[in-house]
């Protein structure tokens, strides 16, 4: 499928230092027409689940065809693959450390090639900036119209890492944490479906257990059915359940970080 | 009028989280052309008159007809309305909370519009993400040509919040800090013509008194003619007075914050 | 030479004024084509060899004919004077205060022109605000095609800020850390050619003295092969000797900062 010149960056890099731009310039040379727009450099250092729910969140929004490049990465440096996957809706580029997955399974992958043509990469690979030498000329010349299988063979088996399930059972459920959202709320791994599973509808409440302790939260639909300080659950924007206090800050209230074990009753 | 294909952005999301982007995709999508300018994605958390204030500051540097989005509401997923308003220069669009009412009543109010025509919206409307689902399709339809009364219907009674005004007296000027930049630079209410009403001049000694403490400080012309660390008094960027420190940092050094009471006299 | 629409801004400003936003819209009000592209805006406030640090390890990366504006300036309002330098490759408009020169001389110095001509000013030139209003029209003028010339005239002296050079002796490298990037890697002025004038190649151990201690480190070829947690040694993507810990914080852990020196040896 022919890529769109939309070609987007999410990275862990900051914007302090002069990587992304560097990547931008890079991109800008091979592929004059690119437009370039930040999901965001503001990943924790190499946290590969984070970056993963930044792209879930976000690549729906975007016109189909986008090439999205993401630089979050352990492993940079080593003899980890690069990655380009072909989904049924947009292009995804990357290391092969599972962080494309989650938002490509989605989608749906049609193919995955390994990156390994040294033609459309920067003359001077630096071993420790596959962003600037491998990524962005990748996706400059996927943009420019370079068919996918020039940059290398397919390849079937790569690197998983989808998110934790939570557990449904006779007395409620268990989940976790998976993300906490620059206004302090807590987003869990539980979805609609499970909710109703456990036959909660809005306009009850919840009982929800984290660090031992248990909170009695209305699980409401939007955060203005609260009124200001009030915490509330409710089916987020991502589409998975959220625990928030209205016009304050959820993770510092109850002093909970990503990955806390939590536990949902009627 | 038709407007511009540049639409900028104003919110309080952050760069961390998918928020802008998943606005910025959703413009795209709508209309490929859009080009799209951060103003600023660090205002604080639900600051309308810090919003209101970077607009103030910048609309006139852009070229007319620009589309100006503000998502920076305290009331978001309640009943508020949603607003659109043509200017005599430009279009605002944002939530009816007060936020562009200071810019938009300083270029002329020609019409405003509330947004009601879930046409233009994204299909799935979440409560609690006006920015991605309302604001950001609106303005990429605008942008694409749609004619303004299309969103909705043309009313008259919005929200106000202009800023404080200062109180010229016999024994002074009396305002208050309405902002603080990345410099601790304290820019005040106080224009110029309140201070020439008191006939204060450049070059001349004033005295600013803040938290009962009164300092003299030269009115200077800028920076640069102060030396390295001394205070000064200046006619800043904004055309506001503002209290600064060469090289320094004045709202620390000095322990104020915005709305801290300002008295000035010659 | 003609210049390209793309535009690069390297600023201290940082995002949360409005200050880069009025940067841009002045741009795009005289050169809607521009392309404006974000160098950095969190450069430490008057830090002029960060940013020329920044400069130079972008500037290659970028089509050639980019016009590149950095406002980094303690003297901003002073009578220092503005500048236009036409390398081989690019063009550079900033304060004449050395932070171009580092990335001009490698480039190759064409011309300098000073800033005189204010017709391509905005129309009210305040004195604390020369990015917006004298660096970003003038590169916005020089986009669309005014010639070098019609900005003032050519001169030759120019301030200077070349960053400290290493010096090799008997013992061995004396240096200084001129750079500390956001993983916490330190940048220091030691090229390869140091390393191979001292005869040190990779797969040896160095000895790094830093603040009176003196540490064993393996000088690799990146950070991949050291393990996690370890530090090493490595020639960086600037071209530099860096000093990294392997998914670790070395300034952190070393205590170190900008302008420490250090000495290496075999």
């Amino acid at each position: 499928m022919k890529a769109s010149p939309i070609i987007t960056l999410l990275t862990d890099f900051g914007t302090r230092d002069p990587y992304v731009a560097a990547m931008k310039g890079t991109i800008l040379k091979i592929c004059a027409e690119a437009k370039i727009v930040d999901i965001s450099h503001e990943v924790p250092r190499f946290n590969i689940r984070h970056a993963a729910f930044l792209l879930l969140q976000t690549t729906q929004y975007f016109p189909e065809w986008t090439i999205h490049v993401v630089v979050v990465d352990p492993g940079v440096g080593t003899s980890r693959r690069r990655l380009i996957i072909e989904t049924k809706k947009n292009f995804f580029i990357g290391p092969d450390n599972g962080v494309l997955i989650p938002v490509a399974e989605r989608e749906g992958i049609s193919k995955i090639v390994e990156i390994k043509s040294t033609e459309y990469m920067l003359s001077e690979v630096s071993k420790t900036f596959e962003g600037r030498d491998v990524f962005a000329p990748v996706a400059a010349h996927l943009a420019s119209g370079t068919p996918l299988e020039s940059f290398g063979n397919i390849i079937k088996n790569v690197v998983k890492h989808p998110f934790p399930n939570p557990s449904v059972s006779q007395a409620g459920i268990s989940g976790e944490v998976i993300h906490i959202d620059g206004f302090g709320n807590l987003i869990t791994n539980m979805s609609n479906e499970h909710l109703r599973a456990k036959n909660i509808r809005f306009g009850e409440v919840i009982a929800v257990s984290i660090h031992d302790r248990t909170y009695k939260i209305p699980f409401l639909r939007t955060y203005g059915d609260s009124g200001k300080g009030g915490y509330l659950a409710m089916i987020g924007s991502s589409g998975f359940l959220e625990i928030a206090i209205d016009q304050g800050n959820a993770a510092h209230d109850l002093g909970v970080e990503v990955s806390a074990k939590i536990f949902v009753t009627k």
